[in-house]
């Protein structure tokens, strides 16, 4: 994709950043916030989603709401788009300033504000670290759950702005579900609050939860009110090896049928695990090595007799789905390298290939015919695909494989495949994406699986908050 | 509040229901399914708010949602306004035709379409009442727990259309937290689909919960897909009676801070459980019937011995934070006494004398500033309440007494006070409305929480759904 053809595209008329407009950023934010060298740019035109660059025009780094407010009454008025960006480890290139414009980075904006133990609550800026409110809260015996891959570098702000998920949701939600409040600034640097520290407000239309996973394309959000819970101290933790994907796949709802609700339940497919056993260097045990596929299962609660409890019903369903085996995590060192398995997955997987990953969702008990869709589509394409992810969830990460497909033949074959994937997975009740949001990769897909009725919608939402379409063009649908 | 004045009101320009619009409805869904006599209307203008009665030009009784579309878009080229109604135990006024035109009963959309046992989901009708569910679910070893007080009776489509609560809902969420997907019905006819049986799905913006909670303004729900859990075998039960309604009102915080997340948090002023005693016609245990409020609580899970432990860390924490007693439950039975106490305080309330409730919510934490504030808006004008409600989500049912008031005073007063009230909630960072609505009974308040901004784009969202504004027309919020 490249910038020029975006800019060019005759169904949008932005103007282009101009001397005098980098004049007028710099005297809301000050000059060395500013940036316009190509090399701080470069960064600013890309996230973790492969083969994805494109060039902003300038980039904004401000500190307050107010600069925040001002920046975008700015590019309101001048018709530029404008890009919000916390981490960049986005996987859909919902950061990416497809149309050029100005990037307002917000990693500036990084105060932990409040925690407020009576409420429970936490009061933060967006970009703050993830793993940082984690790790602070769980100091004072509480626990923010979602937990996305990145969460050692991702920022608070595009976890609310990709509605992030992770292995613990299944049992405990995604961010949206921890989201009580916002403040957020629309294009017109207007500014509004929704929510506050409420479990239950009924007054007006839900604006927090529109907001939360609308990809930065209707306002910029500058604070968040994040719900705590009291932090589970026991956890137990096991890895269960099937002779095949399909069991594994299978066996999911069946350990969910049991009564139990794990705090994880990941699937590893054996690419998966081969691929993770090469990135980490080492073998691992021949019960997991041998695998056609494995769980990777969790418990956790207050009281550790009743965890136990769990534990053994967990692996016993386990077994009664068809396990090989079931690998008790008998410390919490052994647990930490089991997820240390699940964990390099995405890393192990760049090492492999170019790949394109797509984030279906399904019904949780359609698992096993999303992987045979998967299959059927593009073993006949001849590309291979290492899968894994939230099993529990019924969220997949289907990373396909470029390996030694020429370029051109992966031009033409990735939009043939994802498209026949996504067929078949919206045929199973599921959809485009689970947690890694829309973004500009995905978005041609959108119309498979949304009506022209419920676009419609979401475009008039769109024009409601942002009538100039300055706010992260070119993402979430196809232009119409 | 009178239809003619409703009607007469210039700012809008509905048509009235012709003899020739009623002969097309009765096309649509059959004669017998069409009412206007003056009896069968009676029943269709009113819910359970107090006061209240507004005449609907003629009652409509659909069984499909192709009838829905059909009605619908007859309304929409007739401008007429269509109300769409449940079990009508409302508490805000949100079903009461203001407008008059066709109310759009949902009664006889009552099956439960799918109990999905493998992706532990439930797929119903608008019209299901809700308790009809949880027992048909629970038979199966599973769970929904949305529990309004109403729940013998009230419909699923109402709990959806206003976000019910109800006293588990603070450990397990209220109804938006289930509700995974909807099928709903545009004024223009078209029939739009969100989300599925889906655990995480982040294509495009949440319509679901959008929806959800936007009582009845923006479409006609009719199919709602539920997320179901495991039931909870165990519980425990205990009452906390304290020497001030204050202290127990500062122990909630301190309950939760124990680490504890119980599934009912209840408080129940003096006047509250003397009602309920006067309406049960029987006393209670002299330190219930002493106190000056009480707590009720409760602990659930799947594990006995767990559930005792979290029931003893109860009771300790309840007396570490000033309760004078704790009752415990010691059967089942007695546990149903307890909560007996609870439900019946609503209906006990309307034998005392005529009343205005109010439903506010606030930071748990500020529950005893929350009836501070009461207290100093109430006591200076001459009236009394009677306040209990969910006090775990920081949600008081604040019901103020008429007694002896004239009714000339009653309507100067009553305006007066809930202005004055809901001033002070809001600056406690409250909301006016945690679990009953807006309706047409709280929409001059919502001013005093949403500012200007927020209202725009409310008003905009539901234009984009309904152009001209025929669905449950006067509710929400004001006319600009």
């Amino acid at each position: 994709m490249t910038l020029a053809a975006e800019m060019e595209d005759p169904r949008t008329s932005f103007a282009r950043v101009t001397p005098e407009l980098i004049a007028k950023l710099e005297a809301i934010v000050g000059a060395e916030h500013v940036k316009t060298s190509r090399e701080d740019l470069e960064p600013l035109g890309k996230d973790e989603t492969e083969d994805l660059h494109c060039w902003p025009e300038v980039g904004v780094f401000p500190r307050t709401t107010d600069e925040v407010a001002r920046l975008l009454r700015l590019a309101h008025d001048a018709n530029v788009p404008i890009v919000a960006r916390a981490a960049g480890t986005g996987l859909s290139g919902g950061a990416i300033p497809v149309r050029g414009g100005i990037v307002l980075a917000l990693k500036r904006m990084d105060s932990i504000l409040e925690i407020d133990e009576q409420n429970l609550v936490a009061v933060v800026e967006p970009g703050v670290i993830t793993e940082r409110l984690q790790e602070t809260v769980e100091a004072k015996g509480l626990f923010y759950p979602p937990d996305p891959a990145s969460r050692g570098s991702c920022h608070l702000g595009g976890n609310v702005a990709e509605n992030a998920g992770g292995p613990r949701c299944v049992k405990y939600g995604v961010t949206k579900d921890y989201v009580l409040g916002l403040e957020a600034v629309l294009p017109t640097g207007e500014v509004i609050r929704t929510g506050g520290k409420l479990r239950k407000d009924v007054t007006g239309y839900d604006m927090t939860r529109l907001l939360v996973g609308s990809e930065g394309t209707l306002a910029i959000v500058t604070k968040i009110t994040l719900e705590l819970i009291p932090y589970p101290k026991e956890r137990r933790t096991l890895m269960a090896p099937f002779s095949s994907l399909r069991g594994a796949a299978q066996a999911v709802a069946k350990v969910f049928h049991a009564g139990i609700v794990p705090c994880a339940c990941e699937i590893l497919s054996r690419d998966a695990l081969a691929a993770a056993e090469a990135r980490l260097g080492n073998a691992f045990p021949p019960e997991v090595s041998g695998a056609d596929a494995c769980l990777l299962l969790e418990v956790d609660g207050n009281d550790s007799e009743s965890v136990e409890r769990d534990f053994l019903l967990l692996g016993e369903a386990c077994l009664a789905a068809g396990a090989d085996d079931v690998l008790v995590a008998q410390s919490p060192e052994r647990a930490r390298e089991l997820w240390r398995v699940r964990r390099t997955v995405g890393e192990a997987v760049k090492r492999l290939s170019r790949y394109r990953e797509l984030d279906i969702s399904v019904p949780r008990a359609s698992i096993p015919d999303a992987l045979e869709a998967v299959d059927a589509v593009l073993g006949p394409l001849g590309l291979r695909h290492v899968s894994y992810g939230h099993a529990g969830d019924g969220n997949l990460h289907v990373n396909v494989l470029k390996e030694s497909t020429s370029d051109d033949e992966w031009n033409r074959k990735l939009p043939v495949a994802s498209r026949a994937v996504i067929e078949k997975i919206v045929a199973l009740g599921g959809t485009i994406s689970g947690e890694h949001g829309i973004g500009c990769v995905q978005k041609d897909l959108v119309p498979l699986q949304l009506g022209p009725v419920e676009l419609r919608l979401m475009r008039e939402i769109k024009r409601a908050f942002d009538p100039r379409g300055i706010l992260n063009p070119g993402k979430l649908w196809p232009e119409a």
